[in-house]
């Protein structure tokens, strides 16, 4: 049994603290948040829970295994890195810090303290992109030519961080999970209508090699709500679309065909074929309660979690390349 | 009654051809163009009309006053000139020209001969495009935030031009016309997977003032066929879809309240606003027939067209800034 | 303060007690089921309240002033009889009872006793049904051609009714509603697939005066869910997707103009107009909270709930006429 | 060359004219009909065709081998009779005569005259019905459990004849294709909201042996266009929307398992069952040219065409006995 206290229990925490007690080999102990109102909700809920305003206290007790950081982005590496230090587990809400330094420096304390540091990137453990990861391991798509998607909806402004880090997170962290490429560079360019100097419309291209390239439109002043992706292939195209409650993935046998060996006239040496659509039944387990799991396995066992600290550092590598991009409108930021 | 010729009748040319002949006030003479069997399919549904290989011979011709130009883009620059030297009023394909010094020489040549020269835009004289201009003429939309529009299919690959130049005309062209602003500066981005310096997904970022921002996505390597276009503004936002019969344009009265005045804390400054959404009964002619009917109309009064050599020289300009752009990886180019 | 207890809680039952417990006017005294699991559930999460394997136990308690009752349909008539007895305000689910006869009972014994007697008609309650009731009364839609309603998926098969008494009373209650007539007589067709002699794919026509006809397409074998009513006027009509988050309900400005002073030949006197679609904003709020207020109001005030016994009896009458009407195929049932 | 009369040039007439042109062993001779105006507007298309008043004109001349007959329903037998009787083959419009007992008399002249007789079922020859019916075929669906079709638009009142007469020959001709099976009775309820006695709004239930049942929703008076079929089998389901360009058909690997040897509680005998959703990719040549091939095929070979006499005279007794049903408000009309 693994003794989890969680820190930040504002939006997400709340979630965590659902699974982390409903698992079975997993025991909620203790929370800590700097409003009191949220402790109060939290206790009424889970009346066995300890609560208390000083995060360092849940850090601290001896009897805690692991530590669930769900505060502000700014603070996940100072919070991080005590319970780290304090020999503390740690999962570790997206994005996982302020600048890739930091997220650097956690990775190495995880790996020196050799205490397992997973990153909770949600949409990894969906049926959804597991399917699609399965998909692009068979080779059903063939070699990958782009990935795309967009984020869109009348959303709601963060007063800390521009729309690429609130919601383009997840985009990156399900392209890295599914390219495993080392992205080349970015360009970045977005607009700022409220004059505070974060972008609530942005537009964000990751180059990677073989010509494959991510492109991410996040936007929280659109009039509809629109989660839409896709992965393009040599053989087969995705449009996953997570609005829908069911056929969220589709399919399409769908392509071009290149006759490289001829040197005729260009236009007559693509050729276009269109099949069938397949919609394949996904399964819709809560993406929570597997991470969960895999969290524990990973403590028990010593693996390396799917989304560990690296998985977050090329996040916040990204990210932090965007800034400097949007900012020069649209300057390429090779990442080394 | 006006006496129209048509050069280059290939997947264009016989609606260019169908439409000057059903109107009242002009009359098809003459077409040309270089492949004999689109000449005899020509023939066969316009047998009155004479046909030849050689266009000098319809621009020659002194009882045609008007030339409609439907051939490959690289040759729009020598055959308007030519006719609008030998003084015909010219009905010109887009886009207008392969590079911006072209373009501003057939404005500049057509105004001092006084001869009407109008870009076929054809977007702009459809009636759900005539609908959008009204509702931003009339305020409805306050002040814009974005333009963004997706026009992606699995499409025909073009071998002289790239993906931009293929279809984003259309999106260029018609923000040209909605936002009637000076355009700052140009990002693109892109990949090529065939390997002949064409990229067949692109993005383009267009900076204007006031914050505005634009933005097109242009893509041959789509599984799915999307034309959507989102105007959002400070009192309302549209959402138009090109790809549906009916219904194509929503303007949902959702937006955000930001207050300027107080200095509390961020978040509590936007307040989010969602209402009705209309979709207004968009009228259906072909936007070709009020094309003639302008064209002719211009010709006679001596009006200048909505969509006139300047409109073409605007859109030129920003497929030649993306060139610039999509080469270096997104580097900002400026339009002066 | 009303002190409340619920009688069956099974799959909806939660949900009751949830919202009489959350309502500031109510109280959550008792419980009583017959599975001693499902009294366990709520124990887990209502520590304070008492349960019971006896519902005699419930009504017979003389603190509670009301008795929520969520038990199969065959033992409506029986409980129901028991609480009015007892003097308690009854809250019933739907359909009512499993007869007209059991129905007409308890509306005179809650009238003889001065009891509120309310129906569960949740829909009635939706922001969805208000809005368009609003629009009827507001002679909006013009005289009602027809009411069309279709509520298929593949469903959970019940085991003593058929998909009529299953999912039609939803939308007998809603055209009752918005209709406000009384019925003519019934037509119900259908199969059964299983061969217990409860039909899982249905028809039911209900014609009203006026030539106003109502039809609803209830099914437990549909691969999709489609829960969409069509309800047409001479002035306007309305399509109402109840599957969707979002613009529910749309109101088309269309419809046919009939002249009838003229006698000349038939297809020239009918003209179509076809005209903008508006989608209000559609209030969110939980129809079953609405429904507890309305419920302690009526107790309060004596007023008569808009879903009242005669309410539930109209909705028995139909079902119970479809039921004759489906096993003689298609014959016409009289509604006296 | 299979010499070719059309009689009847409304609004289907130049379809069938321009594909019988098209086709290689087929020519255009003739064509007849009332208005002189159609006349002329065939002619401007086609030149070389001789137009008439008079039907007769067609049918007596000695060099024509096939009449296509496009006229109103009612003048279907009188027409159909002369042509037959004059020794050529017929091509006949749906639905094919105005009552039964004409459609038999043809059915029997035809045979007597061994001439190929073909009804128009347009439908039976796309992309689409083909493609469900050669999965009916290779029993993929398994045992069939219902047909529901939903044909439904703002549409244009007939003058003679009400909208199950106009709309469901469609949805009678595709259902008596695929299910190949006799009907048993048909009850048929619905309204007129304009006085003449023509029902605008309509349902028909068509019972088949084995419990299957069909269902078909005709509506003049729709504010949306609905051309929706479901078919559901033991094994499969589909979903035929033929109102989308792309993936019109939709087979849902969905189902229930019925567990017919325990006799435990009823709710426990049936399991539901979903899988993965595949559209495949439908042909999209014109069903009118494969028509037509299937046409003279059939004159040349001897062979008996799908769409026979039969299959029309099929389709004009549901109809029949749908009056009747209609005009006694759902009273059961038994098919013999």
């Amino acid at each position: 049994m693994i003794n989890v206290g969680v820190i930040g229990v504002g939006y997400w925490g709340p979630n965590i603290i659902r699974n982390f007690d409903a698992y079975k080999e997993t025991q909620m102990v203790a929370c800590a948040d700097l409003k009191q109102e949220r402790l109060d909700f939290i206790r009424r809920k889970h009346p066995a829970l300890r609560t208390d305003t000083d995060y360092h206290k849940v850090i601290d007790d001896p009897k805690i295994d692991a530590i669930a950081i769900c505060t502000p982005v700014f603070t996940h590496y100072e919070v991080a890195k005590a319970a780290l230090e304090a020999g503390k587990h740690v999962f570790l809400e997206k994005p996982m810090t302020s600048n890739s330094a930091q997220a650097e420096e956690l990775v190495e304390l995880a790996a020196k303290k050799k205490l397992t540091l997973m990153l909770d990137h949600t949409f990894i453990y969906t049926g959804a992109v597991q399917m699609i990861k399965k998909f692009l391991d068979q080779g059903e798509l063939g070699d990958i030519y782009y990935f795309d998607s967009v984020r869109i909806n009348l959303g709601l402004f963060q007063h800390d961080v521009n729309v690429i880090w609130d919601l383009a997170p997840h985009d990156i962290s399900i392209m890295d999970f599914l390219l495993q490429l080392k992205p080349e560079s970015v360009v970045a360019t977005g607009a700022d209508h409220v004059g505070k100097g974060l972008e609530d419309v942005a537009y964000l291209t990751v180059y990677y090699p073989n010509n494959i390239i991510a492109h991410i439109h996040a936007n929280w002043l659109s009039p509809v709500k629109i989660r839409q992706t896709l992965i393009a292939g040599t053989k087969k195209m995705i449009v996953w679309d997570d609005n829908v409650p069911l056929e969220k993935i589709k399919v399409y046998d769908t392509g071009i065909i290149v006759n490289r060996t001829t040197d005729e006239i260009y236009d007559t040496l693509i050729q276009y074929r269109t099949g069938d659509m397949c919609a394949p039944k996904v399964p819709m387990t809560e993406a929570l309660s597997t991470e969960v799991a895999h969290f524990v396995d990973c403590i028990n066992s010593g693996k390396t979690p799917i989304t560990d600290g690296v998985a977050g550092l090329n996040v916040v590598r990204i990210l932090e390349a965007s800034d400097q991009s949007i900012k020069m409108r649209g300057k390429e930021v090779k990442l080394s």
